[in-house]
């Protein structure tokens, strides 16, 4: 590599390189932790002392160093253990679009002889083909979070809260293999114009449009799928909508395979907009994930990166209407050596759907124990 | 305030300041949000395109301007918007303990005369002091998130794997007023060694210790309770070391008063271990929460802030056995002008709950219906 080390302080980076998966490095950020991955020689993970006995049970890296918060920082640790290492003076490599400049200035002030430089992208391109082991997670993921969708949406007709659907789809994923919500983005009516709106206690009436952008974590790999329906009743303009953006969907996924660009998705997919009518206003049509939600490559003009074997992406384009209303799908899918590999089940969404009211449906009325 | 304008890139803050609530910036921290505070004139809120429709139905702010990923930046819209505003050689306080370093440095080359400073402490302590709405958001999602977790130990006993009881959970505090889970730590027997493990498919064993550490988000504010309990039947060993811990912990929050230190707070729970023989080796014993989960001021040595009216805390003593397993109960309570006002219910946590199977217990197969 072209580090004499690199130090990992993203909990993307940190997990992907020690297996140990530190949950508050994402939610008490100011908890620094950190691989030190020489280029001869043996890791060290340090990191606070609060999660040292979870991290001797995680980690690969069996030589873990801890900070006590509050009386010792994470970077006099980081500074120490690169003295111990002769890396005083050293080339490393630093997360520079994750570790935040009060950070950096202090390694500067401790070391003032390190050269600093981005290995960011390094580690991200390490990322981006999946292991046996990580893609059969994230197919499993995929599956249960597409189906827990699925059966929450047959029942999203009128009547019901944003919160009482996205509580039922969040409840199926929960209680399998899922160990957490990542979020939940439900918008129904005025508010699925809105990209990331989280769940209100807004009623559905007939004829909203409920949009969901819906993902767990799963061993620390996410899920991320989006789907368009209606409350009620559609009107034939907005099934002539969905079926128009359907075909782009279904076409995109068609041309998903090994040797093409990144940025060829993308140009392809504003093709297709641009035949069927659409209106294209996204800044990517995907990505690839994994332990991070938006991984390298984005499918993005000017990625020049080559689709390969084992990159697991999302597909998602999305239709703005004129007023506003967003149509969007978003489905999953494994680069293979002979094409692709559905994650997801896109096929039984190629109608709108039309979620029935708790009330009018005779298996929900089943499920909940014969009432009524 | 001591700084030309302040731009502030956490969530935490963009929030705060302008009412927008953009889960994007916690899960795709790449797409960069801020809000510029000019100290004369009005700020403007800079986000990614794809936030635009949110922003503008939830922000206070109304210049909003938007840049477009992977074609502008979000620090050329940034610098743009300080030229604009006859800034580009200010003093502009940054949050230099989130704001990556990559774009600090993209900052300081696009504007090479701006001085830069840390406004992170300034706007902690502007965040500190809850307002009234603030308060009583937190204190309703105090009070359902601790009935959630009281309701799921009870039967958090034998033959019932971590994820069950982490399912059951979660589903209890969504389809009330959350939005979100945040983080659901759940670990029992040696898994309940570890501070932050996320739920397996373990099978609980009778006399298996049980700890969670669990947290909703409600309107962009967090919950955050902690308890300890034991599946089936205690030994008097277990009995009595969570009867020590629940004395400290009764003491401790009834030292807390407006006019103390929060460092003080820290102290008092280290003599009270002591006295009680307990092993103290915490580097804080709880915190403020609000938008941010850890907040200004933490319970921790050296921290000299004087607890006021409408600050909001966590008091979370944590005791670890010579074995390793973990006895931690955190509870929520506001400062007021006379003292104290509990957010949750400690006291039905004064006894060491032992959960039942939920085969075991007469009112849980009523509530799944009259099942057997």
């Amino acid at each position: 590599m072209p580090f004499d080390a690199v130090v990992a302080t993203s909990l993307e980076n940190v997990y992907y390189l020690s297996g140990a998966f530190i949950l508050t490095q994402r939610i008490i950020p100011a908890r620094l932790a950190f691989v030190l991955w020489p280029n001869a020689g043996a890791p060290v993970l340090g990191l606070c002392t609060i999660e040292e006995s979870l991290a001797r049970t995680e980690s690969k890296i069996e030589d873990i160093r801890g900070y006590t918060e509050f009386k010792t920082t994470p970077i006099q640790l980081l500074a120490d253990v690169l003295r111990e290492k002769g890396l005083h003076s050293a080339q490393v490599g630093i997360e520079m679009s994750h570790l935040p400049v009060a950070y950096v200035e202090e390694l500067r002030n401790e070391l003032p002889g390190l050269a600093l430089t981005d290995c960011g992208p390094f580690l991200e391109t390490q990322r981006m083909v999946k292991s046996q082991r990580e893609a059969r997670i994230l197919r499993d993921a995929a599956r249960r979070t597409d189906d827990a969708i699925w059966d929450s949406f047959q029942r999203a007709g009128p009547g019901k809260t944003e919160i009482e659907i996205s509580a039922e789809m969040q409840g199926m994923l929960l209680g399998t293999k899922a160990q957490a919500i990542a979020f939940c983005v439900i918008g129904t009516g005025r508010r699925a114009s809105m990209a990331h709106p989280l769940p209100t206690r807004r009623v559905m009436k007939s004829g909203d449009l409920i949009r969901t952008d819906f993902g767990g974590t799963f061993d620390g790999y996410y899920s991320d799928i989006a789907r368009t329906a209606v409350a009620g009743k559609a009107t034939p303009r907005q099934r002539d909508t969905y079926a128009r953006l359907w075909s782009v969907h279904h076409d995109l996924l068609e041309f998903i395979r090994p040797g093409i660009m990144a940025r060829d998705v993308f140009h392809r997919c504003r093709a297709l907009f641009e035949q069927t009518g659409l209106n294209f206003r996204m800044p990517h049509v995907g990505h690839s994930l994994g332990i991070g939600l938006h991984e390298y490559p984005m499918l993005a003009p000017h990625v020049d990166q080559v689709l390969v074997p084992g990159m697991i992406l999302a597909i998602e384009p999305m239709h703005i209407e004129e007023h506003g209303q967003r149509y969007h799908l978003e489905d999953l899918v494994e680069v293979t050596e002979r094409g692709r590999r559905m994650l997801t089940s896109p096929d039984r969404w190629s109608k709108l759907v039309e979620g029935r009211a708790a009330w009018a449906q005779p298996s929900a009325r089943k499920r909940a124990g014969g009432v009524g």
